[in-house]
């Protein structure tokens, strides 16, 4: 069982600067994402794209953010369940709370806050009839480790970044890659395409396009797959395969959350702007682009904002006795859990106040 | 007259951000701010030091992120009334207002945003009985323009980074410095006290420490001012000038703001945070450290999310009949009022919603 002050469901840019204000309260974070990586929609859906609307930043890449974001809570020492969906939230006795993951992990807090998004990002997968028999036995949505792969024969199918990537990645790490598109375009980024091609024509990767994956065989592990060209006059295509990797991208949804008991509206939960953030359930709060309410804007600031909010209160039910007197970052400094402190000189104070 | 949609009171980072939200809608803004220069507290109270709790930036001066924030607003081309403080504000037919500076300066905006912070930083004054009969002619509290010195027999008075810095300046631009201190040792950065010391051993500024300026002469205009010693023993001085320059720094009072039939609470003006940080007034905003709500946090990213929320409230009441459609940044990019562009690429967003 994993124990911390403040369970936090979703990674993204959220969820990652609650950590920071909660570690200014002293108060421990264990974060939770169903993505293999931080960062949320930033980090998943366009790392490479310039936001112009983070406070102070006149343009940065929504990677960049993430990045600065994971260096900013460093000194927290936050714990992370990544590549795991939190399934269920059940309420202990004593009012704190169990989440326990679709992988089995068990979290135990007094404080949970979800941060959730659009929800955890679920693979799209492809219409194959028997295909949910071969996940985890020759089937996967995402790579979470390449090495898996080593002198193996894999099957990629898609056409954006991802499909390319992974595909170019693995023409060095498996014995035999096969990239399977419907169209003839990729619409992924130019020079990953263009490498793509090169490989192919080195015949470092096979590329077939205008064709799909439509059956999949094997005796209890993945051992072939069945392509289909778009040209029905030509005959389908039979590989031997060890894994068969669909890429086509991955798409939000609230998914298991969505049965805690919360109050949900438009696939959001609903919350208390007017003071804490707090779901329907006590000592459950939700804030970033998973809640709404009256004028909510999803925004990456308003995530922010709502996470200093929200510590604010989480700290009362965490310590119910105890005062705390904010103090300003440039005044009380940044102690992180393993003691070191970031704090400005004194003299560099004028004296005006 | 000024004219212009949303008339934001007080430049600090609040009121700076607001033009980079306003100017999103289309919307332009003018900002009047009692203090010579833009940043607020973050500028005029502690330039050089750091601050951690900015979202994003695990460390960052708050002068420097007032740089960045006026470098992110330049493309909207905001309008500024600087040194002027906000003194009226009058409510005309139409529903629109009027506000009006201490020096009469008049605009005219359908929404008025206070984001006052702890309000306008008004100079402590010295008990010298006579003293305002001389202000603007002799007696000044703020240096505006150095070259108003020039060749002029100039007494400074107060032990801060103010007093030392200015002293320091104006030594190779008045013909005569005296820098008049209560005590021996200064309370400004080691260096200016080593210049300044420096300065004095030149003989080009004089240092009078343990002493105060008590009373002023002159007949319409400043000729003269008295300075007393801390020793008694000692006999008082009379000094010739043309200037008299306390500067014992600024203290921030709401100030005008308190009398214009705003709630106000612990000397801030109460908002409906659940919806548009409206005040009671309609169509008078307040965000940032000015305003106060249940659990309100005095923090610079909290003023950032109430001027996103504010702007778009502002938008129905300045275009009551157009709908708009809030776009990302990263999808709608930021155009200046100049016609100038700055968008992500398309090829880089990753196709996944
Ligand atoms: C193309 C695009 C451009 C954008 N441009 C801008 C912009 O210019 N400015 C701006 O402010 N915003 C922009 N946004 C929106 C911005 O990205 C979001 O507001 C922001 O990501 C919200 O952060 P979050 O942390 O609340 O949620 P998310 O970033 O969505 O992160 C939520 C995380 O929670 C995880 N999760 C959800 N449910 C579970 C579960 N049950 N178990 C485990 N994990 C779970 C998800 O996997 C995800 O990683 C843009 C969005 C897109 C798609
Ligand atoms: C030493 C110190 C350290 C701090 N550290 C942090 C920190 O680490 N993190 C953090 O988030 N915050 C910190 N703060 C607080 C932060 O500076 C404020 O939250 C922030 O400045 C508020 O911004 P604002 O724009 O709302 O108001 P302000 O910065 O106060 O600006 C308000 C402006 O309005 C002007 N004004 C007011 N009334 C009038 C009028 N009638 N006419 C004309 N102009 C007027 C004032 O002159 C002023 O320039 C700190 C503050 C201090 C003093």
């Amino acid at each position: 069982m994993i124990t911390t002050d403040i369970l936090i469901i979703g990674a993204g840019p959220t969820g990652l600067f609650t950590v920071f204000e909660a570690g200014l309260l002293k108060l421990k974070c264990h974060l939770i994402d169903a993505l293999p990586q931080a960062g949320g929609q930033c980090s998943e859906i366009y790392p490479k794209k310039p936001i112009y609307d983070i406070p102070a930043y006149p343009e940065i890449l929504a990677g960049d953010l993430v990045a600065r974001l994971l260096e900013q809570i460093k000194p927290f020492e936050a714990g992370y369940t990544l590549g795991e969906r939190a399934e269920t939230l059940e309420k202990q006795a004593d009012g704190s709370f169990i989440v326990t993951t679709n992988h089995g992990t068990a979290h135990h807090a007094k404080v949970v806050v979800i941060a959730g998004g659009l929800g955890s990002f679920e693979p799209r997968k492809p219409a194959i009839v028997n295909i949910r028999d071969y996940e985890d036995k020759g089937v996967a949505y995402i790579i979470k480790d390449p090495e898996a792969y080593r002198n193996k024969k894999v099957v990629i199918a898609g056409g954006g970044d991802s499909a390319l990537d992974w595909a170019i990645f693995l023409a060095d790490v498996a014995s035999e890659v096969t990239l399977v598109h419907r169209r003839d375009e990729f619409r992924g980024a130019l020079d990953s395409v263009e490498k793509a091609a090169e490989l192919a024509k080195l015949g470092k990767i096979k590329l077939l396009t205008q064709a799909q994956i439509t059956a999949l065989h094997g005796h209890d592990i993945l051992s072939g797959v069945v392509v289909q060209h778009n040209d029905r006059e030509k005959e389908d295509t039979y590989l031997e395969v060890d894994a068969f990797i669909p890429l086509f991208g991955l798409s939000p949804k609230l998914g298991p959350i969505g049965n805690w008991g919360l109050d949900i509206e438009k696939n959001a939960i609903k919350v208390n702007n007017a003071k804490d953030y707090q779901t329907n359930i006590p000592g459950v709060f939700a804030i970033g682009d998973v809640n709404t309410y009256e004028g909510k804007l999803k925004l990456i600031l308003s995530g922010f904002h709502e996470a200093a909010v929200m510590c604010q209160y989480a700290y009362k039910i965490i310590h119910p006795n105890k005062r705390y007197l904010m103090k300003y970052t440039t005044v009380g400094g940044v102690q992180g859990f393993d003691g070191t402190r970031k704090e400005a000189k004194k003299e560099v104070v004028q004296s005006i106040l």
